[in-house]
């Protein structure tokens, strides 16, 4: 063999074995009910199986799949499984697999427009067919002064977000002669901890972070927001940022998006929407109320890769002002000059987050849009809630369990009501048994089951099954206990 | 059907639908050769061939890879195509295209370790046996005070160092109170704009970011790094961070780590060396003098998703105290506590980078080292740093030609003898024949060429006709000047 192939994969080895990994996908998936869903290891046992050296030698595709089989399998929490209602899901589906696996094979780094022009058009181009299938403000649309990117993540988003305010309310000057210290920001107490971790990042500090309290049903209360903003402003402190929460993690509360937006409007202060996974609910329109006032906002987050059967990952990130984003991230050295960018006729996607490379991961999310349709998202989403609320009322209807929050879409927040101890007892004993998987939460100070129905392939008998093990499993831990 | 499941891609298409697009990237790279390298796509034209609005109805995989192959295929600047000679690689390669397929197929979110244990523990392990196939300083193991963790980009590894040294110098009170205008980096004048970026990130600000200026050979000058440290000392600034590069992305320029190590130890000053591109290299003991003085760092990183055959996004990043990055990213909500992370017995990534969220990224890495073994990933940079020596060569024989900078590795800047504008007309018509693909720079102020030996597939007879092509066109291009 030429010398430069020789190690090389060959195209046939890559074909062959690539039909081989795919049997074994398609088995994984057809077994995936068969395994604890919360991977029952214990800590270093994947380490200590796996050996200490890399190889010197190569080995072949056939030992490293086995060994895939034998010493990964085992320490895998099977997101996949349709038994998987802990925290909020990240679902994939064939087709998002396939997109991505093309991604993996063209391998452009699409950091900017020349360097592959279809992974940006592409990925702006889905971004504002999005905008039209959740019917967001169309300030979002590229063909407006906003635009979508795709992010990793909601956190990085959320960080994105808070650079832009940062540097709109400094005039830029925070970019050039680092942070000071009037800024303040604000959120509900029951928001996602990246916000917390996006305003230390940004030099800003936890402690001019408020973090306003919320209502019976876990919303940010807008008066409180108000009164805050206005001691604030009192103290010659400068708010320039609000995170409002469509779903937050604990919950799923929506926050009220009209009423925030409107005192964000009045003192000039950026409005992020945090709407990770509930956001996806917007495909279908009655479920659309969750983004009512949502024009109010500067920018706004949603992941397909939690609910909209597209992999990890996939966070779509809007702005309604793409110049103030592209200012505060830019930077143009001349390595990375060229016609295009200086035609100012293309977007370089370098400049809307915090990385400078970046994969197609577009494909995948055109794959799936183009494989379901918009009927059929609507429809698995519909499934999704409908499940949800039918759970919720057998909650409802069992006098030895209670419902702790609202439950608006695909969020189940629950508890016996034998109290804190018995519930973490419950939730242990239910993870260990492998036939699902729940986490929990605390809401008021009490210790709460969160039931979650977003999996791709959780069907009605998985609800059912679902709901006949925590009912057996809390009778048979309350023998146990009186 | 069964409504639950209507409208997904059952698992027997989902093999069929996966075997016709293994087939479709088999025939992609057998062709690969007979595409332009570089996109010839106009800006807007993908755009305008994907229809205003997402499908109401789904459509057939063989429509979404009629589409593929029609509207996206254009407008791919081929990255992966054996005469890529821009930027740096991004290599791919089978074992890693088909380990990241079998990353997408789990969808597993590794945030925390008992989210799926073999995610956690599998990176960990590999990010180990790394250290010891670069033979980096012990002190970047997990069984030592330090550890290895995959991000995407080493812009966000240099963004996590900045912060973490930031919260060193301040006691964790930046992460608190908010960032104060004293700090000050420095890095080398031809350092990557990903420190630029990171330094506006933590609001420290760009003013509080010198810049040193390098010797004739586009390495830093240590004697003026130690110059503006004192300067800055004296004025009252607090010196907290120098970024090191250990390869420069203009031209593979190796900053004296030994030098500025002993710097950053007296002064005590955190030491990150980004070594994005040429770390690889160290895979191959002749190669290891570009880490010469590494022991002095507080944290390191290069990516496999540049020269060791990993498809992006794989950053490898290291530090030698973990405690100090754990405490910077920290956050720990009630919805994410668990067992395991009580014990302190497991790692939780979560809390070593930007994103809450994380994909399996260790599979494909350990495909590659699996396949090739360490005998096949040298033989590999061997030949790279061969070929790009022998263009070298070439490149100082011919008299109309010259070289710019030093060649350490497989990156050669050179250019024709005739000027700028020559050399930009030239690099134009190089890149608009579709036969090779190579990006500039600028060193000395003057128009420099880059060719850069690292792409997967690249052999001799690729580096023969890319020299013949550039001399060819040369020839032309002056006959037409004079």
């Amino acid at each position: 063999m030429e010398e430069s192939k020789k190690y090389h994969m060959s195209l046939d080895d890559f074909e062959h074995n690539g039909q081989e990994l795919l049997s074994w996908i398609k088995k994984y998936y057809e077994n995936i009910e068969s395994y604890p869903v919360m991977s029952q290891t214990a800590p270093g046992q994947i380490r200590s199986a796996l050996p200490p050296k890399a190889p010197q030698s190569g080995d072949t595709f056939q030992d490293i799949l086995q060994d895939v089989e034998k010493i990964i399998l085992p320490g895998i929490t099977h997101w996949q499984s349709p038994n998987f209602f802990a925290y909020f899901p990240a679902n994939a589906s064939g087709p998002a697999i396939l997109g991505d696996l093309l991604s993996s094979c063209f391998g452009v780094q699409g950091m900017i427009w020349a360097t592959s022009p279809a992974c940006t058009e592409l990925e702006t181009h889905i971004l504002d067919w999005l905008v039209d299938m959740l019917d967001l403000p169309n300030k979002f649309k590229s063909s407006s002064d906003g635009g979508g990117v795709i992010q990793d993540t909601a956190s990085s988003a959320s960080l994105c977000a808070v650079l832009s305010a940062r540097e709109k309310v400094t005039k830029f000057s925070s970019n050039m002669k680092g942070c000071h210290d009037k800024l303040v920001a604000y959120t509900s107490s029951q928001a996602h901890s990246s916000i917390e971790k996006a305003i230390k990042i940004a030099g800003i500090g936890k402690e001019n972070l408020r973090l306003i309290d919320v209502d019976k049903e876990f919303a940010m209360r807008p008066e409180l927001l108000d009164e805050q903003i206005n001691k604030d402003i009192k103290r010659g402190k400068i708010p320039f940022f609000v995170c409002a929460t469509v779903g937050t993690t604990s919950s799923n509360a929506l926050d009220p998006l009209e009423a925030i937006g409107k005192i964000c409007e009045w003192y000039q202060i950026w409005l992020h929407v945090d709407a990770a996974m509930s956001g996806t609910a917007a495909v279908c329109p009655e479920f659309r109320f969750i983004h009512e006032g949502l024009e109010y906002a500067d920018s706004y987050c949603f992941n397909p890769h939690k609910w909209m059967f597209t992999n990890f990952d996939c966070d779509c990130f809007y702005v309604a002002d793409r110049k103030v984003l592209i200012e505060t991230l830019s930077i143009l050295p001349e390595y990375l000059r060229n016609k295009a960018t200086e035609s100012g006729a293309v977007i370089d996607y370098r400049d809307w987050h915090v990385p400078l490379g970046r994969r197609f991961r577009s494909l995948k999310l055109w794959f799936v849009i183009r494989h379901y349709g918009i009927e059929g998202l609507q429809h698995h989403i519909r499934q999704h809630v409908k499940l949800a609320q039918q759970f919720a009322d057998w909650v409802k209807r069992d006098h030895q369990f209670e419902l702790v929050a609202p439950v608006p879409l695909n969020l189940v927040c629950f508890r016996h009501k034998a109290g804190d101890d018995f519930n973490a007892n419950l939730l242990d004993k239910l993870n260990q048994s492998g036939e699902l998987y729940l986490t929990h939460t605390k809401l008021n100070d009490c210790y709460t089951l969160r039931f979650c129905v977003g999996q791709t392939s959780t069907e009605q008998r998985h609800v059912v099954k679902a709901w006949r093990k925590i009912r057996e499993t809390a009778s048979k831990l309350d023998k146990t206990v009186h």
